[in-house]
């Protein structure tokens, strides 16, 4: 489920017919199922790596008129698709639910049991408003400016920029290049942490404010020799190095010799916990991340993540 | 639910026991239950917002033995919480049901119809193998160094930076300062698009090369004017703009100057879609891009976003 078409378009084309068809209606984003749906698929990765199962998804986001709803539902009964949607309205769920059964299409309903489920637990009934439903007011929320401030700054403190400013960063990634500091710092921050990252590299000191800022919010980044070794060559090759450079950046005995440097620096500074970020995920490593940084501030006997509504 | 904690951790302390209390529990990131959890508690802004309910949720991630997961639910029932769970492992899953019907908690499986309704659907069994199990392995695929490529790129164009590299982003987005550029940017970057954002300022000169590039690949991004004067104070008032500068970037006449000078633009190059930002989220205004993006691209007779698996 990582192999996505994002966006560049190959193969659009030629995709139609040549495996499972799964369509997904929203009549928001669409995010929540893509994102649901995408975490199942996992479950079947078995089948879909090695191809002996392949699956086209089509998603279908601001639906919220029962015309376009039938209109989608029809296709997927030609196509042999299910269907899986989020639909806050309960009349437009019912027609889904309805029209499926009529016209022989698989379907699910991702939203209905979690709203019907927490309507129960809280005893107030659900408003049956989709997002963006005219009438309902968007509020820029103290939330709203401090998730945008949080992408901005890390934006700006990205590979080492502005040391000056680790003290206002909520976290401080460090690690050798190709660790994954970027992305993960990237993830974090739309999540509204303010986040810096430090790289590590042979014959460069670290700034001082490194040691100088709460060690608590600092994070070390590790990874396989070997696994590195292959991030940094298709990093070298899509740059277009040259073989000299190659040998620096992405050489055994170098990438070896930088992550003992790093793993010295890190034993220096016990403080900060070490992740090991090979055969993880972006968002996976942001998980392990948060789960140290909130179980730090709360001391929970669990580590929690916990939010106010 | 818009209003996070976002990990100041302001009042993690003193949250307890004034609302009702909602677990989630995750063998892996947790994020697809927390996203869940978070588009249904939208069906609750009406009594979240003025206070007259109150929620707070905690999320578990990484919990794959059963002692963890039982330990948790009876917290559960100590808290008078409900639990949502994603648990990838059959027997998990049912232990997690089961325990939670022993303790009286409410609970509800996030995962398991969605994955039933897929292995239905392909005719294949899942695994039950939890996303970062022992043996499982994270493929370094083409996708995973796109994505990341993808995330660097949109980071070095932010701000109208390096315009002589605009012919290689995905998505070029263009509007008055403050229209949500850079969020909106980065949101769609981490799905893995190329992005590039270009400021359209008074008075300054657009870059040429945004005229010469594929022309269908530019978005517009509009705004109310006063939904823009007040992001603008919020901004002016977090930088410590002096007064005389405020009233360059934060007043009414100027902004509705601006917002003029933006919309001749976008009236002299009518190919690039104009999206009004005002009242959306990021990923609301993301959902209506990559909308038209794919429309674009494909000519369905409705929009879809489509990918292969
Ligand atoms: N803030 C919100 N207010 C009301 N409904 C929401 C909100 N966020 C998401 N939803 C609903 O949750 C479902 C999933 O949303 P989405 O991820 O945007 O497709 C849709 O039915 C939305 O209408
Ligand atoms: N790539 C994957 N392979 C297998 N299972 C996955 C994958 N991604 C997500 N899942 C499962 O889907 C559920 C939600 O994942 P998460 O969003 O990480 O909490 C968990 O039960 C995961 O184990
Ligand atoms: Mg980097
Ligand atoms: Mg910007």
């Amino acid at each position: 489920p990582d192999n996505k078409d994002n966006g560049d378009g190959d193969g659009e084309g030629e995709m139609k017919r040549s495996g499972k068809e799964i369509y997904m209606v929203s009549d928001g984003t669409g995010w929540t199922v893509e994102h649901s749906v995408n975490a199942a698929l996992g479950q079947f990765e078995h089948c879909l790596v090695d191809r002996n199962c392949s699956v086209n998804t089509h998603l279908f986001s601001g639906i919220d008129d029962v015309e376009r709803l039938i209109e989608i539902i029809k296709q997927a009964a030609k196509e042999d698709a299910m269907l899986l949607y989020t639909l806050a309205d309960h009349s437009m769920a019912e027609s889904a639910k309805k029209a499926c059964k009529i016209w022989g299409v698989p379907s699910t309903d991702i939203l209905s049991p979690i709203t019907e489920a927490i309507a129960n637990h809280l005893g107030v009934s659900p408003s049956g408003l989709p997002r963006g439903a005219p009438g309902r007011d968007f509020p820029l929320s103290e939330q709203y400016f401090r998730r945008i401030e949080a992408i901005e700054f890390t934006i700006k403190q990205d590979d080492g920029a502005l040391p000056q400013n680790l003290h206002r960063a909520d976290i401080v990634l460090t690690g050798v290049s190709r660790t994954g500091k970027t992305p993960l710092s990237i993830y974090l921050s739309q999540m509204g942490y303010k986040v810096a990252n430090v790289p590590i590299v042979v014959g460069v000191q670290l700034p001082k404010a490194l040691f100088e800022i709460e060690q608590e919010k600092v994070f070390g980044l590790t990874i396989n020799p070997l696994v590195l070794l292959t991030i940094r060559r298709a990093r070298a090759k899509s740059l277009g190095f040259t073989s000299e450079m190659m040998s620096k950046y992405s050489e055994m005995e170098h990438v070896r010799e930088e992550l003992d440097f790093a793993g010295r620096i890190f034993a220096q500074n016990p403080v900060w916990p070490v992740i090991e970020v090979t055969g993880k995920a972006i968002e996976e490593t942001a998980a392990v991340v948060l789960r140290l940084y909130h179980d730090r501030k709360q001391k929970f006997s669990m580590p929690r993540i916990s939010k106010r509504y």
